[in-house]
């Protein structure tokens, strides 16, 4: 059986290796529906963690949870000009109310009589439904800002799907607020940013993630502009692994979303709009993750620890079985996530692949000898290393545990991006980077600013603008140089690279 | 702007009171949609406490959470011939992928290339697309019992819809288990009958529930047998607040789901579904609340405690507002979920009645001359009582105020639903008891158990059989019988209702 858990590694076939994973690992399976996942119960715990976290980060920066509509009417989409170009090419369209019987053969069909008199679009995102809501809500500038969240699902049409990473129907968060000016407007995409997105990959997914700008090409359709970010994956690609848009009054002016102001004037109103994904089980995956399955940060492990009671006769396992769960109560009063593996047919070696899969950052065993000699043997599953404790240690042992390797999984992964950033100012040396089948890592070098010259880069190398950075990676980056293919001048240096 | 609080009076019009209560309390809003509705913050407030109250009681009962996808291929649908025809008929059918621009008019049209070869349909409930994925999970009765719940939307075309109560578009939880026997399977569905749904009703919404059996007429489509709760509103009709069903193998018999079982033969797996929606807001509303607004129970209440501080200058406000915020801190520190208001346009009395409208279980009054005489004015919401407390008592007070409201809203629901319970013999008493308009309470009457008489009932009268109580509501419902309509032998009454 113990074969039946092994996975292809990373050095074989990246791709394959992240598939099993998330397969073999119980995150998530394919469903009958075309690109469509489903999430399975472990895959949609460390959801639920990630969900509470950030649900906890958006309440301490003042916002409240709502739920808006799952359908768009037709006529929605189409009120903002760049939004519907960016989304009426991949969504799902509901055009009947009612099934009827086939008159000409078997099965069902849709009624004609049930016939929609406009369509409406499963969500690809909404703020055009929350925009023409929000339209009826405010009336003056007392009724601002307007800090709304949701937890939805939502549906884009993807041809090629990838588990967690590109599904065509996603969860997700969509916040979308409403502001008297500019300037606030402009301080809530970067508050969401810099104290819920950045903070959240980096102190509870241990991810370091590069913030900044979009460039024009990937900015959100329908936003002034477009903060994010990427992080970076061990084949060296990127993951946007959020956004956050300052929408301008883009919206307001499509939905006639008027407020009386201080000065007694009517004004449009100033939006911003953000979201993070299940794309961040993907990310959190790639980030970390090792030939033997997950590796899961401690903080959003479903489970953190696992103890594996032994006994091959009724006797025995009554007393590692006793002595597991006292342990467990033990640590479960210490507020740690513990589970017991008491199945009888698995051997110990079965469990603790099985449990290396699934990502459990420590595993205790618990043996009839161990009991004895009053040790137990205390396992890292990040670093592999074991250590036989005295029974009394283990629990402030595994409570320490969390942290350090939190820390560890921090610091191996901003160890590799720093490893894998490159400074580049030759184009020879720039396609060379882009050359290989795989990743590039992060390539840091100068753009003349233009949308041309993004495209022309892209046709060229499949290389992209990950960002615009907002704080350097290193304080060379903000020194002037010139653009990489045309030689015009450039004040800073962005972060090119290929992306999921 | 007081008078914009009021909302119309049960007794005017109870119709028009339930509706302008969810619109004027902000927990429910209509959309531009169709049928759907957009949850309020408020309301997604109050929302989220009950889920969060009932996932705590699913996990305790051994279920794990996991997502499936939205949408349903039409032949997963088809597979099962009762589920089909309960559900084919009111359902959302996606036909098209892409929208493409009008050649022949404005705006766009579904792209008649981007056709699906198969009609998706938006799950209206999730037994067909789950089964088909656990046909693949389930082998051998070591993967047996199956034990998975999912928070999802749903969408069933209703064609009369009202807030909270009927809705296209509805937030649930759905329950789908699978197990090898099908003793096991009736365990699992009164399980959550007992254990989650009448607990969560009785102890957290304070509204007391009639559990029973469904008659055939009101099964669930594709269901062996439907166990349900029943709640009484105060306009005396009945809404279904829950059901679960034990499905027999009829699912995995649609999707040929068998297993080993351990004496080494294939069998059919037996299985439950069960859920409950955002039809809870709407039966907690109809429950408990009064002409001033929603009466909230505290356990349920997303503001426990509201603060209201008073003061027409600048000084005084600093001193009751940091009096209020003092006492805020102590209440929070005590678990105790609380809001001071501090809008400093707005008049004492119409926070006073803004808050009740919203159903805040208590509110304390924080003048200049009551923190001179040192005691502040502690209202209840349920029973509208003031009392003077010294200010060092207020908050044990609030807390001990928790329970007693929590205790007085559950018995004053208990205490109506038994005035309102009757028990008929004669089919002229039964008659006059459904011919006024609106509902007719409680109606325990015998019937001769054939879905014939029932239907005749229906048409005669409009009265439904809520369910055949598990446990008789009194001894003497036990006691056998003849049918009201027939004079057919019965051996219990069952409870007879106008249902919403």
């Amino acid at each position: 059986m113990s074969s039946n858990l092994g996975i292809t590694s990373r050095e074989t076939n990246y791709s394959e290796w992240y598939n099993e994973l998330v397969l073999k690992a119980d995150l998530a399976d394919y469903s009958a529906v075309r690109g469509c996942m489903v999430i399975k119960p472990h895959g949609y715990a460390l959801w639920e963690l990630m969900q509470r976290a950030l649900d906890d980060m958006f309440k301490e920066t003042g916002h409240v949870n709502a739920y808006f509509p799952l359908f768009i009417p037709r006529s929605f989409l189409e009120k903002e000009a760049e939004h519907v170009d960016g989304f009426a090419k991949e969504c799902a369209v509901v055009t009947h109310h009612r099934l009827k019987k086939n008159p000409n053969g078997p099965g069902l069909i849709p009624d004609p009589e049930a016939k929609l008199e406009e369509e409406l679009i499963v969500r690809p995102t909404s703020e055009t439904v929350i925009w023409n809501t929000y339209t009826k809500w405010i009336q003056s500038y007392r009724d601002l800002p307007l800090l709304i969240n949701q937890w939805a699902n939502v549906v884009r049409w993807e041809m090629r799907t990838r588990l967690f990473l590109r599904t065509a129907e996603f969860l997700w968060q969509e916040g979308h607020t409403a502001h008297e000016t500019y300037e606030e407007a402009e301080a809530e995409a970067l508050t969401i940013l810099n104290e819920c997105y950045v903070k959240f990959a980096e102190e509870w997914m241990a991810v370091p993630v590069v913030r900044g700008l979009k460039s024009k090409n990937e900015t959100f359709p329908g936003a002034d502009h477009t903060y994010c970010i990427e992080a970076l994956t061990q084949d060296l690609r990127f993951i946007q692994a959020g956004t956050s848009h300052h929408l301008g009054q883009n919206f307001a002016k499509a939905f006639g979303t008027q407020f009386v102001d201080r000065d007694n004037t009517l004004k449009y109103v100033y939006a911003t709009s953000w979201g993070v994904s299940t794309r961040l089980v993907g990310t959190l995956i790639m980030a970390h993750s090792d030939d033997k399955g997950l590796v899961c940060p401690p903080k959003l492990a479903p489970i953190q620890v696992v103890i594996v009671p032994m006994g091959r006769d009724e006797e025995t396992r009554t007393r590692t079985f006793g002595a597991s769960d006292q342990l467990a109560a033990e640590l479960k009063a210490k507020g740690i996530r513990v589970k017991v593996d008491k199945r009888e047919k698995e051997s110990p070696g079965f469990k603790y692949n099985y449990w290396e899969l699934r990502g459990v950052p420590v595993r205790v065993e618990v043996g009839p000898r161990d009991l004895d000699a009053g040790a137990l043997m205390v396992s890292r599953r990040d670093s592999g290393e074991k250590v036989s404790l005295p029974v009394a240690e283990v629990v402030d042992r595994c409570v320490a545990l969390m942290t350090e390797i939190q820390q560890a999984i921090w610091d191996k992964a901003l160890a590799f991006r720093e490893a894998s950033t490159r400074r580049v100012d030759t184009w020879e040396e720039f396609e060379a980077a882009f050359a290989a089948e795989g990743g590039a890592g992060v390539i840091m070098a100068h753009w003349d600013g233009t949308a041309e010259t993004e495209q022309a880069i892209a046709d060229k190398t499949k290389a992209t603008i990950r960002c615009i950075p907002l704080t350097p990676l290193d304080p060379s980056d903000v020194e002037p140089g010139v653009c990489i293919l045309t030689g015009k001048p450039s004040k800073q240096r962005v972060v090119f690279g290929k992306a999921y």
